[in-house]
């Protein structure tokens, strides 16, 4: 990881740190610490101060963490994990040392044991930096669209009829693997009415002749996320479904259409759902979307309720969708960079009814 | 779920919490919530006083919930999940409402603001009910080991030089996900010296002529783990590597034969160790195994540090291994149910060098 971009975000850090009044910062959610160090293993911690930032990790990681984090200095520990930050912290000696507020009530009761005075928590401090995204982060998220992409283009041309949701899931997965990635979530593959569930797991239906298939999947690449849903009708698909099809891809035209740095958030949630009203069909429970980026929901969620507005270097799904239990339900989500002057589809190559051909 | 086994969970866990004087337990570990009700959704909580288990689900859920959790009460919350906890927890008016601590300090915060009084956490509750499985638990423990025992066989049907880890880890987790079953965890498979690193991440190395295989990996079936180690030589291995193989396997053998409820935990360790010792080989630098059931790790911790003794019913893993770095890595793991007489080896089916041809 280049160390002027690991510079930058740690001084954005302690910015926010020196707002809050927190001299000394404990993180202990994954995705912060590898966004904080370049950092890529699991089970440690960062502890940052206003001139150090400590990377706490053990034996099997400590050779990884110095390729990897030349920024920090890399603490391999012994004992447990708050027993070493309690000893780091102590050395610096702060007023108010803060743990994230993800961090478990175990870990914390142990930190309390060992940091005996001006303990707190903190909410939000990372994850608001992690918010806009730097050039690297869009070329990784972009990366890891298209290998998503790719691999649902290979598994679509095995689809016939009598495959079960399950295997086709495990095809997708499959294909997301040999192009060196993850997952980023369990696919869904949900086929006919079965995709009204939102949250559906791929169980053992088979598809018919005439069929249709709600595909929600996502590949992880250099720690980075995509998140995208497809729908592809097998057959002859009734003239319902492509009504409905067309309406969800007309709301989701609409709120990318409103994307834009400044933007009110719940205006782009109110776009795409006012198509859907005016269609008289069911509006969805879910928001419209979500943050995106070392996690597959981050900061903004997109709502009715969102406040705030977008923000230029900010990566949001734009997913709504039409679901109508025992019929149909149909989704389209693709990953959308906020600019000053617009926005820019990351998922644009990824195929969908008009690009496969479905057998 | 059957009933009647989630009413004696529920009775155990109850007796724990009068020991304890705790009058109403908020669960939020998934496995405790399915544990205590047989919910196998996500995004759920449980409240269990010494009259009710509610369970605090939403929409997505509650049909769901209505069908798996026959004995609960089912409350679809509208507001966040604290809010929800605190309306029923309010209702019941207990002395001491306590927060399993392995909730989020965030989680606890809400709580906090909805539960003015008497809030504390508790440790430990649920997980030294579930260290002991019930005959269903060890019938889905046996049934996962047997379905990752058929994807290792057929995913070693296809290994041919030039495969890669990470092509060959795909194999198997294909394997699995179309024997309708998951990973349990992302499956390590390592080549030649790369097992040196008892948590190598597949990469994109590719298998020689003359090589070596440790394949570290599991299933979940029906929400059960298993937790498999398989060593394997393709072509001719040198005469070192089948030494260290046998040492390996007599120290699993060593440790498996003192495998008893009753016995001295460190006392298993301590055999798996005193083998390799004798050959003069280094001696590991993890534990020599660990609990499974609805997590893939789980009490009784295996190590020179264990406390205490194993009791009946337990489902251990014994994986003693010998690593040296640059030449070669091997581990051996099974998965093994304690009783009152000895131990039996659920995993006895899994292939192995010698019951894989290995072309």
């Amino acid at each position: 990881m280049d160390g002027k971009i690991i510079k930058k975000r740690i001084s954005a850090v302690r910015a926010r740190l020196k707002k809050e009044r927190i001299d000394c910062l404990i993180v202990t959610k994954p995705a912060n610490v590898t966004y904080t160090t370049g950092f890529s293993g699991d089970d440690s911690w960062v502890v940052i101060t206003n001139r150090v930032v400590y990377l706490l990790t053990d034996s099997r990681y400590t050779e990884q963490a110095g390729d990897e984090c030349r920024g920090c200095k890399i603490i391999e520990r012994k004992g447990t994990m708050s027993q070493a930050a309690a000893k780091v912290i102590k050395q610096f000696n702060p007023k108010i040392a803060a743990a994230e507020n993800s961090t478990t009530l175990a870990a914390f009761e142990a930190l309390k044991k060992n940091i005996k005075r001006g303990l707190k928590t903190a909410a939000n401090i990372i994850e608001s930096v992690r918010r806009c995204k730097d050039e690297g982060e869009i070329a990784a998220i972009t990366k890891t669209g298209k290998i998503a992409a790719k691999a649902l283009a290979s598994a679509m041309k095995d689809v016939k009829a009598g495959i079960t949701e399950n295997e086709l899931a495990g095809e997708i997965d499959f294909e997301i693997r040999k192009l060196g990635a993850a997952n980023s979530f369990d696919t869904i593959v949900a086929f006919g009415p079965n995709a009204s569930r939102p949250h559906h797991r791929p169980g053992n239906s088979g598809l018919k002749k005439n069929d249709t298939i709600l595909i929600d999947f996502g590949a992880r690449y250099n720690g980075y996320c995509c998140d995208l849903t497809r729908c592809f009708a097998i057959g002859r698909p009734n003239s319902f479904y492509k009504e409905v099809y067309e309406t969800v891809r007309q709301a989701q035209a609409a709120a990318i259409k409103t994307v834009k740095a400044g933007v009110e958030i719940k205006k782009v949630d109110a776009a795409a759902r006012d198509v859907i009203k005016k269609h008289n069909l069911p509006v969805y429970g879910h928001g419209t979307g979500h943050g995106l980026g070392l996690e597959v929901h981050e900061e903004p969620g997109l709502s009715e309720n969102s406040k705030g507005k977008l923000q230029a270097g900010e990566v949001i799904t734009v997913e709504p969708g039409v679901y109508i239990p025992g019929k149909l339900g149909i989704r389209i989500e693709d990953d959308i960079l906020v600019t000053t002057t617009g926005c820019k589809i990351l998922t644009r190559n990824c195929p969908n009814q008009f690009t496969v051909a479905v057998p």
